[in-house]
């Protein structure tokens, strides 16, 4: 669908950092004005919603830097250049929790800020989990995995300690697995 | 909660734009070694569930410069200085979609991308609704405005038009509402 297309008149590069890089686009907007627009690429990421056998979900614990405090979220990582969604989550789950599983059902993707981020998040669930690996996180990255009950994720929902998109929609994702008596 | 905090040693300035700024911290890690934080500061905004008194959700159809192409989203909108969220909620419905409501209630805000940027929705459910004013957007906003079942909104997730955070989560709100038989 191209409806409204803004075309690029000239490319600013601002940035290229290890996570995002930043360009600015001037565009020539549907009605022959210009405008700018502020883009923020980011290479893609995936969350995965990690189900126990004792029926809970594994979560972890990090300081998040943009936001100058701790967040409980699902396990998650961005996809390595090359790798299809799959093996980063198979890969990050192990890597941040420990954990191997036995299946893994992608259930969505969205872009998180279509405003002016390209980025895009796979989600994925797994089940079948078993604890057979130290963790092996990069060497910058502090995690504290914790495993909680759906009654004890509505609380951490409640105390804004689970506060982004992906575990937010996780939680209302696993919601709607009991209301339908999954 | 301060788990793992990450004290700036030194912050590098670079980039103000019209909608977000960029900044690097190099910070001191739980290990004592040193790294860097990339943070895109965004001011927050809102997104709104439109229900109509005939059962369709509104949405609008626009270009989203990062992505090259258009995204069928709720109406939503940044958050100007100063102004508080359900204020944001009730502008952008109206200025968006022409909708004012009766009714207009807070039920989730999640961070889109706490991994390197500190942007916030909060996301409303608007009832009640009236077709009162005529569009008033941005200068350099240009949407299209649509009205869909939940089945024809479904269709929309399965053709990847609805493809963002807040959209996605809004069709899982709403089957939420449908399985509760609400």
């Amino acid at each position: 669908m191209k409806l409204y297309e803004e075309k690029t008149v000239k490319r600013e590069s601002i940035f290229n950092g290890r996570m995002i890089s930043l360009h600015v686009d001037e565009v020539l907007l549907p009605n022959g004005h210009k405008s700018t627009r502020e883009v923020v690429l980011h290479p893609g990421a995936v969350g995965i919603i990690a189900l126990t056998e004792e029926g809970k979900i594994v979560l972890v614990e990090q300081f998040r830097k943009p936001l100058e405090r701790s967040l409980v979220e699902i396990p998650a990582g961005k996809m390595d250049a090359g790798e299809d969604s799959e093996t980063t989550a198979k890969r990050e789950l192990e890597e941040e929790t420990g954990y191997a599983c036995k299946s893994l059902n992608h259930i969505a993707s969205f872009y998180t800020s279509p405003g002016f981020s390209n980025e895009i998040i796979h989600l994925y669930v797994a089940e079948g989990l078993t604890k057979e690996n130290r963790l092996s996180l990069d060497e910058d990255e502090f995690v504290n995995v914790i495993e909680v009950t759906y009654e004890e994720a509505l609380q951490l929902v409640k105390e804004q300690q689970i506060f982004d998109a992906k575990t937010i929609y996780a939680v209302q994702y696993w919601q709607l697995l009991k209301v339908m008596g999954k």
